[in-house]
């Protein structure tokens, strides 16, 4: 319950409630959550849209309910029937889910359009109005940034003309850089973007091709308004599983269920229902989605390992304009590196701090080596992961005004990347 | 069944018996395999003791009998229970299983000694006659190659002195690095080398120290001849996995059982008995094991993602002496890297790719990318860990007398690091 400060704030605002707080520059909407009775009066705590609570310092804060609570009740998640209703676009970027094999050398090349793909599996028009667009047919070792925004900026246009929803036919390879991206460029959103892969090529029996397709022209007539990556729950074809774009990492090279989620579970499930496992963003049909494709390109992410000298450290310090480091354990970093994390700060470059380990998070007041790391202005990545701290630190630089937005920003949970208990920031 | 020439330069040699193949320079000794149908007569095949199978092409060839086939029986593996039978040597280098918590800051330091922590848990002298000693006392963070030659010349020092096994308390953040070192360093062992670590210092009630300990104290004394990691199987206070030197990773920033086996089954497990789950080197007691320390440090492992440059990659190749990369999938990099490593082969560096995927295997015959790659000299890792191969080629370059000897061990299995269904080498 809230008492003193906040409570007189909060005046006749009960825990339910939707609620708009202004603070300086800074709007946050959210579901008013009650307070334990350890908490403060300093700090009101808000359910955001994505999932996740957020603490606000009520210092300079004005509070306005939007609308009270909603009657409990199981939300209702189903996937659209109606033949023909929904609209899915289907971008094709390239990657295995458009290749063939050459027989003549066993290997594997790009040729199938999207357009041949939808032709082969004809369920999909049973399931939505279909609408195909090749973007460009690449194998997804080769994308960049750049493709990234091209993507984003299709996939808004499309929002915004009256998709209901967006698939995108994307190699396996980088497919969750991929996701990451679009999951911090498409602000405002809240329909399904739906990034699908296959590791084996859809001409061979053991594809795995058409469930995944069709599970996610399904997810992109779904309640689920956010990025999400598609792809087989296990090595039999039976099920798919939905992940968030920012949480999900290809974890095995061959494997048709080689994409899991980490440090998070999955949003849901998908075989021929939905089973939704945890809480995501719903589906709003009038909201304009905007692709904010401002990126700083020149990041660069550096593994730490046993040996790692301080002239590499320098070199990347003195190229790029902010680093993503995966340490180890908690996030650590030999101290021999010091100096030059010293050196990053004193020039005013931003470091990212995350752990090798994938699962866990980064906690680097345990040791004494991630205190000296945070004294000189490490900034800790929580439980993302690596490549997603990474796309997000482009991001990042790409929109913030100065350092210290860069280091808020990056320990805010943006989309969905990162999970705290309770998150404070003034 | 082994026909045409393979037949007539085996004799009266059957499948089952114990052989010697001596080729040019090389020897190889193991246990004589079947051959399927569908083999040429151009090779045999061998079992060696870690396990692994090899097709050795036979020009050149002579081949010995060691010994006939042994019976058919299940291998003893028991934990040697007799009281101060087993002399065990406890090395200290430091990490969280040496250290305590300053109950001021909340912090942990490294500051009990390997002693301090034998009197803490009496239960490890009624297993072995212990020795302690610490080498050095530093967060495994601050871990160097250096390092690494002082543990393998004082393991080495050790077995041979009597010990029947070595112990050696290390932190967790790079203890698989450590262990892969020791597995190539440390030639001709047949003794249990044990690396252990904690999550949790050993004065919290939590800690994971006492199980741990008291479990590779027992590793041991067993019958398992080889570089090995013992640390918790499950959060819960009841069993450890052992784990091979070379397929260990820490996986979690800070569960107790963060310590997985990749693309290995770990060797077994122990709970007060020792259940064991794969092959691995037995025991003896009379072989000398030698330290092996020549390693060129020169070396780098540099992880793919979108966006790299070939600048980055280029400074790389031309600052370093080989370099290990952890690409995408099944062993991809961007296409604009191409011209980058192709200057790194006409120079004669050496490029190893391995997966960022962790499980599975590269397979760089499947897409364009990968061929172009191979056709540039590019080393295909297999199933190596990429933590691993960075290891094994500081090992490989230390060791080697030219490129092509380079190649040859990185793609030959040396320390369980690397499977083939059957690796063919000439």
């Amino acid at each position: 319950m809230y008492r003193g400060k906040a409570k007189e704030l909060l005046q006749d605002i009960s825990p339910g409630d939707r609620i708009r707080i202004k603070k300086g520059s800074a709007t946050y909407e959210g579901i008013l959550m009650p307070r334990s009775e350890l908490g403060d009066d300093q700090h009101i705590v808000i359910k955001l849209d994505n999932g996740y609570n957020i603490g606000i310092e009520i210092t300079g804060a004005s509070i306005e309910r939007i609308a009270e609570r909603e009657s409990t009740k199981k939300p209702k998640i189903k996937v659209k029937k109606t033949v023909g209703k929904d609209k899915v676009t289907i971008l094709g970027t390239g990657g295995t889910i458009a290749s063939k094999i050459d027989y003549k050398t066993g290997a594997v090349h790009p040729s199938f359009s999207t357009e041949e793909i939808i032709n082969a599996i004809p369920e999909l028009g049973d399931l939505a109005e279909l609408k195909t667009k090749l973007l460009f047919n690449i194998l997804s070792e080769n994308m960049t940034p750049e493709y990234w925004k091209k993507i984003a900026e299709e996939v808004a246009n499309e929002l915004n003309s009256g998709a209901s929803g967006v698939v995108i036919a994307h190699g396996t390879d980088t497919l969750s850089y991929t996701s990451a991206a679009l999951s911090f460029m498409l602000k405002n959103l809240y329909k399904p973007v739906v990034l699908v892969g296959s590791q084996r090529s859809s001409d061979r029996p053991s594809s795995d091709a058409h469930l995944n397709l069709i599970s996610s022209v399904k997810v992109a007539c779904s309640e689920i308004g956010e990025v999400v990556v598609v792809m087989h729950e296990s090595s039999s074809d039976v099920s798919c599983l939905i992940h968030r774009g920012t949480r999900v990492r290809k974890m095995h090279s061959s494997r048709r269920d080689a994409f899991k989620s980490i440090n998070s579970r999955p949003i849901g499930r998908i075989n021929g229902k939905l089973e939704i496992f945890q809480t995501f963003r719903k589906r709003r049909e009038k909201e304009k989605v905007e692709a904010d494709t401002r990126l700083n390109e020149n990041i660069a992410l550096l593994k730490i390992y046993p040996g790692i000298s301080s002239e590499i450290l320098d070199y990347y310090i003195d190229k790029f304009d902010g680093l993503v480091l995966e340490g180890t354990g908690l996030g650590h970093a030999p101290e021999s590196l010091i100096n030059s994390v010293e050196r990053a700060k004193e020039i005013g470059k931003p470091i990212v701090m995350t752990t090798q380990t994938l699962y866990g998070r980064v906690d680097m007041k345990v040791y004494s080596t991630g205190r000296k790391l945070l004294a000189r202005g490490v900034i800790p990545g929580g439980d993302m992961l690596p490549e997603v701290a990474y796309v997000k630190l482009m991001h990042v630089l790409g929109v913030a005004e100065d350092l210290n937005e860069v280091k808020t920003l990056m320990i805010t949970n943006l989309a969905g990347e990162l999970s705290e208990r309770t998150l404070y920031f003034a």
